[in-house]
């Protein structure tokens, strides 16, 4: 299959180098505004060529447009005005707003809503990686809304990479996903300012720091250009989320100041459940 | 040189197959209060011996205490009570309650309160490792109150491994501790709890749960036993820095209503910086 992939960055690049390797693209196609990140991926042969965006998509037979939620609102209806034949995926995390630009699209049923639950806080081309996806879950938005041959065409490309598939519709996608990763980037961002804030003297930091602050601040390394977005789309229910987590850690707070360390106790026990979660997992 | 442990778990095991292993320790002597955890340990090989507490200090140079904060404030002034000659360590995680609770021993010279930054989310002697302090940083605390030859002794140790050391006073450290260690707790538990909460549908979170949210919550897996006394001792600098979490929080939240975004992405360009700071440290 021919494969275009418009954005060659963490998720992109990752992804090319993934189809590739597994056979599931004969050819990638990439598209990206930086001439230098195109190269780049040339030289690294994460793509076979580089092509304008009109060019790319007449050659393909599927698109994958994974750049910012921002800039999907735009890519993709201009993509559909285009296309005859050629499904088209995003692998954007948030789902309910380019729900609704797509909505009354003529080709809407090309398009098929993807969600790869996979990243590192790092991004760009330089940072595109093999088994980034292995054996995680990918979420296929509102599939009713796609034609079945497209959403066929992408629950193949899935199930070649490894991924496990699971269907949601766009409105409790975001809701789930504003629970299990955008309040962690929020969280660590936090921690991160506080910290830096407190400690002047970032030296200390650099020598006392230990694995367990590095690993609750790791996604405080994030790209604000791909997590701004995100968090305007998903804004209502990460406000949500995030007034439950002021709640808990006021919580904690005022546990302390009473010095009431047996609910304390209760609550960390409570939150060790997680580790059953977690464990099945393995990650 | 012949080492008593006292507290086969996590640190204390974790040492023991170091200090073995790279030779300082010729003889390794455990003590604990769980008769299962010390089988293992001599099953493992990871201790020579185990002994009851009074022939355990007798037959030994030097004897190093790893057990939770609170206990620390027990068994230190009893070992100092009975040692003639020997060199006493803890690694505990807070400095400033042992520091008064020995102030006035008359062996107080012989004690040298370390604590070495590292570990991991498990606990006993099942989760003892090699290599868990391999080039990480060690705090020495108060170490005019030592005697020199007692401090010599400590520091061979830390270098065998090879750790780095760094010297603070017992206040110093419990305020960067409570910046760089107890608040990441504080957070990972708080947010795992939230999200257990919002999540009532555990499958989802198994099965939509990222890396990013894993590596978050990673610290709320961590045992009560060992942090609720740490987060005793240590109850006022960490509402400090809770505090100032809760309001970083906070202006995210207030930001987020009012959709001022570029503000947002001025605070996550600050936090950004974390990167520079944990990129030196590599881990």
């Amino acid at each position: 299959m021919i494969v275009t992939i418009i954005g060659i960055g963490l998720i992109g690049g990752s992804l090319a180098i993934t189809l590739r390797e597994n056979g599931f693209a004969q050819t990638i196609i990439g598209v990206d505004m930086n001439e230098e990140s195109l190269h780049k991926a040339l030289r690294r042969k994460i793509i076979d060529e580089a092509l304008p965006l009109e060019q790319a998509i007449e050659k393909s037979q599927l698109i994958v447009v994974a750049v910012p939620v921002d800039s999907l609102l735009v890519l993709i209806p201009k993509i559909l005005d285009q296309i005859t034949h050629q499904v088209v995926i995003d692998v954007g995390s948030t789902k309910v707003t380019i729900m609704d630009t797509v909505r009354n699209h003529p080709k809407r049923r090309h398009f098929v809503a993807t969600h790869p639950m996979a990243g590192t806080e790092f991004s760009g081309i330089e940072a595109a990686i093999p088994n980034l996806f292995d054996e995680k879950y990918t979420v296929i938005c509102d599939v009713e809304d796609s034609a079945p041959a497209a959403v066929e065409v992408v629950e193949k490309l899935y199930r070649s990479i490894p991924m496990k598939i699971i269907y949601l519709n766009a409105k409790d996608h975001d809701v789930h996903t504003a629970y299990v990763s955008h309040i962690s980037h929020i969280s660590s961002f936090a921690l991160a300012l506080t910290v830096l804030e407190k400690e002047k003297d970032e030296e200390r930091i650099f020598e006392l720091a230990s694995t367990g602050f590095s690993s609750t601040v790791r996604l405080a390394k994030s790209e604000p250009d791909t997590w701004i977005p995100i968090f305007r789309q998903n804004r209502d229910n990460l406000l949500d989320v995030l007034d439950e987590h002021i709640n808990t850690l006021s919580q904690f707070r005022s546990l302390l100041i009473k010095r009431d360390f047996d609910k304390i106790r209760k609550l960390m026990e409570e939150a060790n459940h997680i580790k059953r979660i977690l464990n099945q997992k393995k990650v």
